[in-house]
């Protein structure tokens, strides 16, 4: 499936309710076989949703003939519309209460369709929530609850070309709405890559990456898609603009840095110049293994304190690893992994893994330079990490309820977070189920001030109550995070589901300035209304 | 000199009109051999000012005597604060004509100070200018025009302490009055360096390098103040808060991007929590030689698109080069160095080493790895980088106007646009003062998509008329700047005196943004008037 999966056809159909294509979920004997890993789930599956079951009602709207053209009231595309594919949304198609259905789904070809459209539904009260691939796990394209009169999903993935490459500058202009192998595969004739890959690859889009400071390849040093923005063109109901492509600048306030992660309330990103990268020629990996998570903790932070910048700097804790296959003994495992486009990486992976050996680390042995990673635990993990939606949603159809939830924190307050949050979360997700809850971390960013942790949580639910548990859960999460001063999100974004951690967590300045800014550039109010801000 | 300029004692005076340490400007015999390289030139220097010629009012406010013991309305204090150290605030003081002599100067000690002063300041319509060590060159810390009622230097080098560190995420929380020496000497015995050395290093705080996004120590990858900015505590007129301590963040747009750069604007910076670094155990540098200054951007390209990150990449042209003593050949010289806390470099000098020659490159052996720069040309160009503002007010004295600028372009425009500068601002000077010019340009910060190069323009003025003749040739500067979508500034700011081309470069919902969080943040008006917006 993984191999597969880089590797889209077009026509290859993707789910309307869960995550990714629907060929590649599990079926009714893998889901029960993952259920029996979990005490207390269902006895068999629950059968997938069908939108023919839906209620789905005539649109309260209707566009002007100028914009019929762009717009469907179809019911798959208005269901497949209708919430991300956070577990909370599976769940909730899997129940048969999905989230809001649009009135209407429109797909813009180019930037003067965005901005008709945008004034359209400001004229007619119509909220906006843009959308790209549609893989937020955090409530961030959904309408949920709020008066306006009608709700329009904005599907960017029509404009999905890349317009013009820069060679000279290692830059390429690419529209909003291009999905991760769309885009890599326009770019590959030219020997660059964007090097952009989130678990959600080939199901986001560089819109949607922008939108939400997405986490892309490299654990050190350029962790987000932030620093890969040159410049980006974005339309609002009060203006449309392009920045200026610089390398660098300190001409006052980043612009481009206040849409970054604007979610879609400020404005729809519609292009960026980005910047590319040269493929890698050289590549090394290897793995440590630790008994103790603390001294695998000293061991990360050894190597992120250096200038080794690995591109991958993994560490799964025992129950990561045994999930991976990474390790079946109890051990953490961390992966290390070096390249470049410049010169060889075995020096560099010499020295990481030596720090990580002085910490108490076992293993690691220097593999030879080479473009397939050596070691056995890099391959494991990979295929792993893209299976692993595909599982959660398995074990959703057996009723469990599962929670992924990652933060960033700085390296003092990091093992007692770590710590708290195991203790904490499980022990709400088990007083409310009543039933034993596994807890799994991983740290999948890192930095020389700190780290990002990345928890996996699972429990049996009680069935039809699985969203009120999923809400104790995370509400669990939330407060220990705000607790530890952890962010509430390091790269997943705060949508709709972490926004009263987000309200706690935002200084009262920017805070003003945000409503101030929304109040400027959505007057009408019609943009992804609840994300971010009310 | 310049050895001493590292160690400064707290009594050592500073100039009131002039750049750094008084007893550190030229003689008037030093003058005077500088001016005979420049045609046209005077014959004599002009006068060191006098505080005492200048008229200077009874202040049209008193503070309330809850504020008086943070204020003064002593002459030499209100003639330092009257502007920064831009060759046009130089050439004014030398000619009698200084800008708006503000009517207070308060040095608050702590937060709640400068929280009262605000709100004093706006409930009696008094303009408040920020004010870090005054090394501004771009018209950052005067007031001009405008109809306040008073103007308020709001000095913050009382505040200069570093309050906190946390070795474990190597952070400290600074506040943000502390000039460079003061910031590193707390930080020395902890073994730690923030190792943000621009210019102005001795004569500029940490409040004033975030607030303009200062370009520091590092020619590659972390180029700017703002990638070491863990959290920022801000007072505004209508709050104060301070962001959490984060590594990095996705939770929406980031919060203290919006106040780098913001130059006094919107809230004055009072501290920040810093990321810092451990001290370089490993150095290496070389320089390498070009005849030909395409070739040469070339070199550099290639360097700053491997992986290598040097920490050190400056390409001198033939003026520059001669200028420092790098060169006497007229060659272009690039200069690299590399320098680690945690493993040898020299294998990383002696790749960029042989991409240099790859592209015409002459010279550049390795040098051994040690503490010292091993190539003369380095020594020779620090000692000279730390001189180059008291030549410049030695060249004012003797009637030269000379400007300095910055900017950054990809590397696409970058040959045409230097070509440009040099070609158009050259002619713009000659033209307008009917002299010989001096062009020359260095590259400071280098980046995978361009670079940023930084020009010394030169040329004897008509006495009296030296800022109408400043005025031209940054008015044909920002001209080219602008036709090559060149950024208006890399790191200097945009204070007043770049305003018309940050104006033009800024995109539409950008401005917007910032004018709407100006009035949310700064309803009353008071802070910096004219920087950024009006």
């Amino acid at each position: 499936m993984p191999a597969a999966a880089l590797h889209p056809r077009a026509s290859r159909p993707r789910s309307w309710w869960g995550w990714g294509y629907a060929d590649a979920r599990l079926d009714d004997a893998e889901c029960a076989a993952l259920g029996a890993l979990l005490p207390g789930t269902l006895a068999r599956p629950l059968p997938i949703p069908r939108v023919a079951d839906l209620t789905i009602g005539r649109p309260a709207v209707t566009p002007p003939p100028s914009l019929a053209h762009l717009v469907t009231a179809e019911p798959r595309p208005r269901a497949a519309h209708a919430m991300g594919k956070a577990y909370r949304d599976v769940i909730r198609a899997l129940r048969g209460r999905p989230g809001r259905i649009p009135d209407l789904v429109a797909h813009p070809a180019g930037d003067q369709d965005v901005a008709d459209l945008l004034d359209w539904a400001g004229e007619h009260d119509v909220a906006v929530i843009p959308f790209g691939g549609g893989s937020s796990v955090v409530g961030g394209v959904e309408y949920r609850g709020g008066t306006h009169r009608a709700v329009l999903s904005l599907d960017l993935t029509a404009m999905d070309r890349v317009l013009e490459i820069d060679t000279a500058s290692r830059s390429a202009r690419i529209q909003a709405g291009a999905l991760g192998p769309a885009l890599e595969g326009q770019l590959r004739p030219h020997g660059l890559t964007l090097r952009h890959f989130p678990q959600s690859f080939e199901f986001s889009t560089l819109g949607g990456w922008l939108a939400t400071r997405a986490g892309g390849h490299y654990a050190t040093v350029h962790t987000h898609i932030d620093d890969f923005a040159q410049s980006l063109r974005v339309v609002t109901p009060a203006a449309a603009g392009t920045s200026w492509r610089l390398p660098a600048s300190g001409a006052g306030p980043s612009p481009d840095r206040l849409f970054l992660g604007s979610e879609g309330a400020l404005g729809v990103i519609t292009e960026a110049w980005m910047r590319l990268q040269e493929r890698p020629r050289h590549r090394a990996s290897a793995s440590v293994a630790f008994a103790d998570l603390h001294r695998a903790l000293d061991a990360v932070r050894a190597v992120a304190q250096s200038d080794l910048a690995p591109a991958n700097c993994r560490l799964l804790d025992a129950g990561e690893a045994r999930l991976s296959g990474a390790s079946h003994d109890g051990s953490a495992v961390l992966v290390l992994g070096f390249e470049s486009a410049t010169a060889p990486v075995d020096d560099r992976l010499a020295v990481a893994v030596d720090l990580a050996r002085a910490h108490g680390g076992r293993g690691g042995a220097s593999p030879a330079d080479g473009d397939a990673p050596a070691d056995a635990a890099v391959g494991a993990w990979r295929s792993a990490f893209l299976r692993m939606p595909y599982l959660r949603d398995g074990l959703a159809r057996m009723g469990a309820v599962v929670e992924t939830f990652e933060t960033a924190a700085t390296w003092d307050t990091l093992p007692a977070l770590i710590d708290a949050v195991r203790t904490e979360v499980g022990a709400a997700a088990e007083q409310t189920t009543g039933h034993p809850a596994t807890i799994n971390c991983r740290l999948t960013h890192v930095y020389p001030d700190g780290a990002a942790p990345y928890f996996t949580v699972a429990v049996a639910g009680r069935p039809g109550d699985e969203v009120a548990i999923w809400d104790e859960i995370k509400a669990a999460a939330t407060d220990v995070l705000h607790r530890h001063r952890a962010t509430i999100t390091h790269h997943h974004a705060v949508g709709r589901d972490h926004r009263s951690g987000y309200d706690r967590q935002r200084p009262e300045p920017f805070a003003l300035a945000l409503h101030a800014v929304k109040n400027a550039l959505d007057p009408q109010g019609i943009l992804n209304p609840g994300v971010l801000l009310d």
